[in-house]
């Protein structure tokens, strides 16, 4: 194992099961002897977390799509600065369960065309891309149900139903393209243990 | 009296007296029949107060200053859309104690050299700027006293103490250069009548 630093990041549509990929690789890696912080989006620090409950909780019109993506990339620069680039600086292996593919994806598709709203400030306020980014595909219909299954207070974007799950699939899908360098595609219509294979398979050589 | 709205904002360093100015130029444009909303930042807004509260209560270092900048411009989106875009639609009077320019002064400057990523994140999120802006001019050391006699739970910002005082001063009357076609600059040194008749002849003339 090396000991630079290694940016990871978990995608895909509610209910795709990339929380549980991305536990299950840490627990691969530091089984390897790796050093891993496992982290999420939004929050991931203590102020993120803040503005993660502001955006969440309450009415979904409670804030313009704008307003949203503001909020979303303050608390990326709060999780950046404190929590992602002094680990990455450690030399460690930095899993986050989304990032700023999901906002792409979510403030700059599903409320309107914001997509180059989002692209100008990340690129202004945050500028850095995660240098790999496991896609977990999965079939729309499976996903939301597994996301209903779960939902609690912070039920927001679900609540956007089965054709936003489907635009949302197919944006994902656009965006491995787009960024075809650092993304690769896993099929997540199989048994976790597979797709577990899979995801670590990729990382381990990407070591 | 015209039917049209116009945007007025007073700016100033704490303890300039902007906040009594600018209550008592609603008194005075209500009572010559004008329809007047008088508003603050941060704030403004139910969510901007939000925002406000996450922002001003807490330690100092809380946040970043690109942080702290990614969320009064959250702040100010939300107070645009919900509060200020509204009334001027409807033809009202919006006087606003601090806005953009506070911005472009306590983070831009105060906190390290931040100006041009502050513009370049009002011109892609906000835009607009006021019609006329009443730069409230007063002497740093009594404005500090005064600002220092009334504080509160959100004592964050006259923290930072006499320097900055003098900073902002001065980069107050620079911005007034700077947007020379919208900035008046008045003697706030002085009783608060006459400073209140100087504000009321201004805009009374601009109306």
């Amino acid at each position: 194992m090396t000991a630079r630093g290694l940016f990871l990041t978990f995608e895909g549509i509610d209910g795709s099961g990339k929380s549980t990929q991305a536990r299950l690789l840490a627990d691969v890696l530091r089984a390897q002897g790796c050093e891993v912080l496992l982290t999420r989006e939004p929050g991931g620090s203590a102020g993120a977390e803040e503005i993660r409950r502001l955006v969440l909780e309450g009415d979904p019109d409670r804030w313009s799509a704008e307003t949203e993506i503001l909020l979303f990339t303050a608390a990326r620069r709060d999780h950046m600065e404190r929590t992602i680039l002094p680990a990455l600086a450690a030399g460690q292996i930095v899993i986050c369960d989304r990032f700023a593919d999901s906002t792409r994806m979510y403030q700059g598709l599903s409320r309107g065309d914001l997509r180059a709203l989002v692209d100008q400030l990340h690129e202004l306020m945050i500028g850095r891309e995660p240098d790999l980014t496991l896609l977990i595909d999965m079939d729309p219909e499976t996903g939301l149900a597994r996301a209903k299954g779960r939902q609690g207070s912070e039920e927001r974007f679900e609540d956007f139903g089965p054709d936003l799950q489907k635009r949302m699939r197919q944006g994902f899908l656009d965006l491995s393209q787009e960024y075809a360098g650092r993304f690769r595609v896993i099929d997540g219509n199989r048994d976790m243990g597979e797709v577990a294979q899979d995801v670590a398979d990729i990382v381990l050589k990407a070591l």
